[in-house]
């Protein structure tokens, strides 16, 4: 008995009777702690996620059973957005392929629906999580480890966490190819609408801009970039602010598809005209930009394959397999429709 | 033992070993044409299966427990739809609220596709589906129906089949409205481009078109009305088919907002503009229709409400209740934006 009380960590699976003697509390508490319970005050939880993550605890859901079908959460912050859609698309066909079931859910960035999805997620017994551009709560992300659930990210909206697998586009190529497009067409003055600065999509495309018009010897115009948020109405206000300055830009990079839609709505309402008065990129290639008015120059975002890879990285975490890479970026790629042309001489 | 073999169907739950004697066949050939397993000739299985129907036999999945969290499968026909992720947000706010998973499917109206998913929806043990306008073929159909799993159609696509619950949008009221707007700011020859004539809801919005233009006292012209199939290239196609007759119409009506993008895009490459020489109204109202150029005038479509609802009866369907009505039809309502005008004098 007292063997195996002070048995090392190292020995083999700790349990959590070791746990709970470390952490001088009673074995119901460390349940509790590792079913996500709330009833559990915040020190103690403290104490006893620091030890359960110190000694590599790691539980299986008890009710998985080898003749269950398998499941996968793909996660969303919300499903309003329009690149949902091609995300679930790449997702399901994969997962389809390996017998898994996909289940899609939002958790609308509240931290209760979180709490709730993990719940639902340990009683479904969840096979692995794709979580696309959501910040999980650092405690839930903790639980999904605790629970051995494998997590692969989509598009990281920060930092990534630790040493969470994640797939992303080439979002800084895509900022200067879209950028080198404009210039090769003679723009000089281009400006900017760009995406949130907390993600990490946004800088890089902003970062990408800034080198193209740096390789051609032009200064940044800091009045030629106007923050946005990725939807259509920043794309508005955006493109009116740029219209308003003294010297307004004769190209526009927006950062998403769909504030590159606001603002030719701006310049529609201004009676100006796309491409003649002013040419516009946008970035993604949401497949409804093909038939928006004038059809859309953009750089694809190869959303349906990131799901896809998403779903092959979690399957090999499953398997307790490691992906090739830590961080994966595909590729984005210029998309010439007839949004864009030569400024007016 | 002779008793217990010439029971009647009507005294209880018929047993399979009932079945596979009136069948003339094993017990475990009756239990792979429950497991919907390929190892049965076509005539076994169709007569196992017309017995398992005629005796009412109903199989709860083996692998359900209390335990486990509810799921409920939401079937496309494919992902690509625009409103695919309409649907998918109310449902999934339903089901999130009520602790259920969503699985969410394309069985691409490939057969081998459809069997995969049935079998993948038993070893899940799915508590429920909702299909949306996809076909399933009958024999899975009556798989469904055989496991006892609720199902409910959403906007179905030919005639519903037996005592199934569907849920629909005011497909003809739609349709009367859209045409009642443009005769109303004093069109008279009004085109449609309209949807797959084997879809249920695209007869409806025809139908609608032709009583507002009938109650107008107008005869309809039968050139004025071309097909689509719901996608932009045929609104694209349509559109220009349209613009083609010697006496084109002044405003038009497309049965998909898909369509009328396309229509707009004919339109945009003719220089002609809308709403100065095309009044254009759609169908639906999509998100990005707001940001159409021009703010696209349409018939608003309830999506996300009919997945919530398919969810609240999917529900109830499950606890062994009844819906409401076998049949709803949530309402549309016509949205006037920027796409739609008196025609010129």
């Amino acid at each position: 008995m007292a063997a195996k009380e002070t048995a090392p960590a190292s020995r083999g699976r700790v349990t959590i009777t070791e746990i709970a003697r470390r952490a001088g509390v009673s074995v119901p508490t460390v349940s509790r702690v590792v079913n996500g319970r709330s009833d559990v005050s915040p020190s103690t939880r403290a104490r006893v996620e620091e030890l359960l993550h110190r000694h590599g605890y790691r539980k299986r859901p008890a009710t998985a059973s080898p003749a269950r079908a398998a499941l996968l959460d793909l996660v969303f912050n919300d499903l309003d957005s329009p690149w949902a859609v091609e995300i679930i698309r790449g997702v399901e066909e994969v997962a389809h392929a390996a017998g898994v079931g996909t289940v899609v859910s939002a958790i609308h960035g509240r931290s209760g629906d979180a709490r709730e999805w993990m719940r639902n997620l340990r009683a479904r017994a969840s096979d692995g999580v794709i979580l696309v551009t959501s910040a999980l709560e650092p405690t839930l992300h903790e639980q999904l480890r605790i629970l051995g659930v494998p997590l692969v990210v989509v598009d990281p909206m920060g930092s990534p966490a630790d040493d969470t697998p994640t797939i992303g586009a080439a979002n800084w190529a895509g900022g200067l190819a879209a950028t080198e497009h404009l210039l090769s067409l003679g723009h000089r003055r281009i400006g900017l609408i760009a995406g949130p600065p907390r993600l990490l999509c946004s800088r890089a495309r902003q970062d990408g801009y800034r080198a193209a018009l740096e390789a051609a010897g032009l200064a940044v115009d800091e009045r030629l970039v106007v923050p946005g948020d990725f939807r259509p109405e920043s794309g508005f206000t955006g493109c009116a602010a740029l219209l308003d300055l003294p010297e307004p830009p004769t190209a526009l990079f927006a950062a998403s598809d769909q504030m590159a839609l606001g603002a030719i709505e701006a310049l529609r309402r201004r009676g100006l005209r796309v491409p003649e008065d002013m040419s516009v990129v946008g970035f993604d290639d949401l497949p409804e930009v093909r038939w928006s008015a004038p059809p859309l120059t953009t750089v694809r975002q190869p959303l349906a394959d990131m799901g896809k890879l998403a779903v092959r990285t979690v399957l090999r975490l499953a398997r307790g397999e490691h992906p090739d890479s830590p961080r994966v970026e595909l590729g984005t790629e210029l998309v010439v429709r007839s949004s864009t042309a030569a400024p007016r001489s």
